[in-house]
């Protein structure tokens, strides 16, 4: 008889008795995911949630580790999970939240929506001129994953021409108008009225956009970073904005979260900063796709079916 | 030969040249609408451009005015324009500027994308909590002219269920899931997450929105006003907000305009104003689109064709 750690926010009866039915004859426990101890993981074999990865060392029991988030970068770091550890994601879950805020952000900065709201809060009616607009705006998707994906179909509902870029060679998806891979961003890159980064933070995202890059892109690009900080370190985000290499950036993400108070980023007025709040359960159906995503997998880790969203170790990607 | 004034923003001399090719043999001058001046007016049968009314004292020898803007409320009030002036407006140039200024609005009400901004200019890491989403949402369009059809496929295209509600009985276009006529707004307004105004200024429009209209809305709709500031009174709109009627406002028009630096209106937390920024020129497309109906209202008043967008003087609407 396995131990089963349920680790999410509080769930109601429906949402539970989905993920018991996914694993009869199992001991399984729930609690809410903010109150979650080191005692609550001892001698477990199976964890749905995200466990804080700092409460977890290598954990003997632990066979299964089903994370409630749609990336997973923290757990393959060199000591949090044994080797041999199963580890999946809720990769999918996220994608409508995220990708609505992303989009949201993207036409907030095209509409110079941020500067009007500034302006109202120094009671000025003042006309702030030319906007742009995503109809018929070239826009780069970095990552195209189910995130990329689905911001991409937004997108392209706007009109926008959507140029996909992935790590790997695949068939285009309808979602997208062109695909590279991120070998070739450079020769795109300066195409671009709009860039739209989600990927995620492993070492071959490092840095990735660099201030040479940010150079080779279009004076009047709007940058949007919402896949993981790591990709752009601040001062080089801060210098590409105050040179005006770029027009203006939207950012969830950043290499230090929370964004110190002292950041000189909070002040940049063409940047808008959110607080990682894009993901989340903030929209109700988010929840609830993840508990779906867990039931089933836990439900096929305990059968040996195929499961979903499985973590490559050695990349911290998808498999 | 009749003479034809054509003040709108500085042209290109291709756009100069699509308005000399529709009215061959007329003496044509180009003015900017900023710099005209009663003289210019003086003697001319033929005005494309939005001059100031102020200006107007029926003209006698104006035959014809197509205005640069979309509405023409100012214009059918009595001793603007002589009985008999062939009134014109530019409906539908605006369509996508407006739009997609309101969708953004909309976007931004509902992924709290105003009160990030403020909490960013206090250099605050803070989660806001739940969000709305337009997957899924019931939208509903007061006025169904070109703006509201444009900002109905917008909303679509982003997963909302759109009920439109306009003036006249017509076939349901495919823009909407439902319609209704004005007259039954009060039976479908409670079901509205959204509701977003397009109605133009006329009698009929004023004050429309009462405080018992906003107090039959959901608590947790969110409202946009991008249509003319006369269908919502300031202290109407401000007693819904801070009574919690609704959950929160994006306007774009005022009854007075601009709106007084000393108005309540701009420090409401929940309520997002611009400055009747939406129209003009400020996406390069609508310049374009309105040089082209001028030049082909143009060509059509001086050979007897067909107009578009001939106001109804007793209405203030489109005929």
């Amino acid at each position: 008889m396995k131990r089963v750690l349920v680790a999410l926010p509080t769930l109601n009866e429906n949402q539970k008795e989905k993920l018991r039915s996914a694993c009869p004859g199992c001991e399984i426990s729930f609690i809410n995911e903010k109150e979650i101890t080191p005692s609550n993981i001892d001698g477990v074999e199976i964890i749905i949630g995200s466990v804080p990865p700092a409460m977890l060392h290598s954990p003997e029991s632990l066979e299964f580790l089903q994370v409630g988030s749609s990336g997973a970068d923290a757990y393959v770091r060199e000591g949090v999970l044994k080797p041999g550890t199963v580890l999946t994601t809720c990769t999918g879950a996220y994608s409508q939240t995220v990708a609505e805020q992303a989009i949201t952000a993207t036409m907030m900065m095209l509409k110079k929506m941020h500067l009007y709201r500034d302006a109202q809060n120094r009671h000025e009616w003042t006309d702030l001129g030319t906007v742009g607009s995503l109809d018929g705006a070239v826009v780069l998707v970095m990552g195209l994953g189910e995130i990329g994906k689905y911001y991409s179909r937004l997108a392209k509902a706007l009109g926008a021409y959507v140029i996909g870029v992935k790590r790997r060679a695949s068939d285009k998806p309808d979602c997208v108008d062109e695909m590279y891979l991120t070998d070739e961003f450079d020769e795109v890159c300066p195409r671009a009225d709009v860039i739209v980064s989600f990927l995620p933070g492993s070492a071959a995202t490092t840095h990735f956009y660099t201030a040479e890059r940010f150079r080779a892109m279009k004076s009047s690009c709007v940058f949007v970073n919402y896949g993981r900080g790591v990709a752009v370190a601040a001062d080089v985000l801060e210098e590409a904005l105050r040179n005006g290499e770029i027009a203006a950036a939207a950012v969830d993400v950043f290499e230090t979260e929370p964004l110190p108070a002292d950041s000189p980023l909070w002040d940049l007025e063409n940047l808008v900063i959110t607080p990682h709040s894009s993901g989340f359960y903030h929209l109700p159906a988010t929840l609830e796709r993840v508990v779906d995503i867990c039931a089933k997998n836990l439900s096929a880790y305990l059968n040996g079916g195929e499961l979903m969203n499985v973590v490559d170790f050695k990349t911290g990607y998808k498999k």
